[in-house]
């Protein structure tokens, strides 16, 4: 265990992709605990693509980072000194620690885990924000009966394989959009969509159309960009698309989508959400996730990348599309 | 009175923008009457945006015009012949006569209309379907509350007129966009809109950013393109669009909107709505605009071309947003 923390400190903000020279590895101290403090030594870095909204100036749907300052981002870690009556060496917590090995911080900022049956890595994806992500705008927004058609893209991501497999529970039919035939193969055998469409074969806008017969129900949008509009220009009437995420427009100019006639002729509902914004819908909704997964009603995956100087590096992969599920950086 | 029934008939599908020569005036003999049916002599005939997406092969949200047949719409008339027992001679009626002098139909396929204190005309307008429309895009759909934001463009158009007259008497700011200083002037001297911008102003951009200094909370768009685009970029958080049209994609290539992402970080809901959807629901929301108009508190304007024969032109022009307020024409 290092008797020191490092960190990866955001050194500028990108200009298009993320490079990871715009990232830098420094070295502190650890911090002396406050009073009602805890130091954490974080096990599990969580990367996810709502944090290239942070790495910008402009209006996301939360605080940007900071130049200078530690890189933002959720982590489970192990409290290894406690100044709070609430916890005690050995508890495993979550936390907002950003990208660092320690992070020192108030009892109430905090939230305790119980990792006595699943990894606690498990509480940075489907039993953490992206798995309430997931119910939220499927169950919430798009609010699918049995018999419709959900069409999910980024379907074997953190957040996709979630919303796929609880709409196959709800007896609909799941169509998943991924890049590569092993990820599409994955959805189809592991997860039981009815069919994944790769979204890299040139042929991909014929076999989305072929792929959903009866039109689409509910979209769970992760992507954005060509696909999303391809995706927009076979919905049903009364159809309800859930707007989660616009990854392959994060890194580029935004792109023009020409199927806004699509949502008037088909009286679609379109609806932006952020998870945070309903924090009081999070344990229940954990809870029956929770549940699921112990019963084997959902499964997950996990991409490991080693060490805190890989973060960069994976997070740069995982916008790409190189990971496979949630994307993780382990410490050691 | 004509002893023939003129139409107008649809030659050929109009390819971009309409064209008086996609349209051909004929003449037909007056239909001999059947059992329960009554005969119409149309006074108004309604031109309205919809209209142009019946022009199309396409999906819109109605079945199409056909070539070779009367080109369809809505008319206010009065019965002069009639072999139902619930229509007499005299009577005024709404029905979906198209574009012709004349119109023998089964009874239960037309509207008694009022037309003691208001002009028939207003049933195609303020208390018809636009009216209907207004209301049903930003009571139900937007749901401005007081001190919110309202913006809505085509703001003297015969939906645009009502919508802003209703949000403002909900105690909204509330800011039209129209294409013109004359109709801007209008929509704030005679509806009483708090702003008006002009689309055709070099600086409208940043006049418009200007009149929302608390940014947009509703929208009701009628319009699309880069005037939409531009409007999204000012939402706020939780805002809400009604979309009800995108006349200026209607005659051209679908506009690129690059605003996706102010969905997103946003949580905005756009929600297309055609009001035919719920029929239940006109007769309550035309008593409740009669009421208005009949009380001064609701403003209409109309534009009235004369004659068979100049339907096309106005129809054209209304496209363009030559007219201001409802467009019709009165057949002698």
């Amino acid at each position: 265990m290092s008797k020191k923390n490092l960190q990866i400190i955001v050194k500028q903000f990108p200009s298009g992709w993320v490079q990871e020279s715009d990232f830098e590895l420094t070295e502190q101290p650890l911090a002396t605990l406050l009073d009602n403090q805890v130091l954490i030594r974080n096990e599990w870095l969580s990367l996810d693509p709502y944090m290239r909204g942070r790495l910008m100036p402009g209006k996301s749907y939360a605080a940007s980072a900071q130049v200078g300052a530690v890189m933002v981002g959720q982590a489970a870690g192990v409290v290894i000194e406690s100044n709070s009556s609430e916890y005690k060496v050995g508890d495993h917590v979550l936390s907002y620690s950003g990208w660092q090995t320690h992070f020192a911080c108030a009892a109430d900022q905090i939230k305790r885990i119980d990792a006595s049956l699943v990894s606690p890595s498990a509480y940075l994806g489907v039993l953490g924000m992206p798995g309430v992500t997931a119910w939220t705008g499927l169950i919430d927004i798009c609010a699918p009966k049995a018999g419709e058609t959900v069409l999910v893209d980024a379907a074997t991501g953190a957040v996709g394989s979630v919303v796929g497999q609880l709409a196959k529970s709800l007896g609909c039919r799941v169509v998943g959009v991924a890049g590569g035939a092993r990820k599409c193969e994955y959805a189809v055998q592991e997860l039981d969509f009815d069919a994944c469409v790769d979204h890299n074969d040139p042929l991909f806008k014929d076999n989305l159309k072929a792929a959903v017969p009866n039109g689409i129900d509910c979209v769970f949008e992760n992507v954005g960009g060509a696909i999303f509009e391809h995706v927009m220009s076979l919905m049903n009437p009364f159809s309800r698309i859930a707007l989660c995420g616009l990854v392959s427009e994060y890194n580029q100019q935004p792109y023009g989508n020409q199927q806004m006639r699509s949502i008037l002729v088909n009286r679609i509902k379109l609806q932006g959400f952020i998870v945070s914004d309903k924090p009081q819908t999070w344990p229940p909704i954990i809870d029956a996730l929770r549940k699921k997964v112990l019963n084997a009603e959902l499964k997950y995956r996990e991409t490991v990348a080693h060490g805190i100087e890989s973060t960069p590096k994976a997070f740069i992969g995982m916008l790409k599309g190189e990971n496979f599920g949630k994307q993780l950086v382990k410490l050691d």
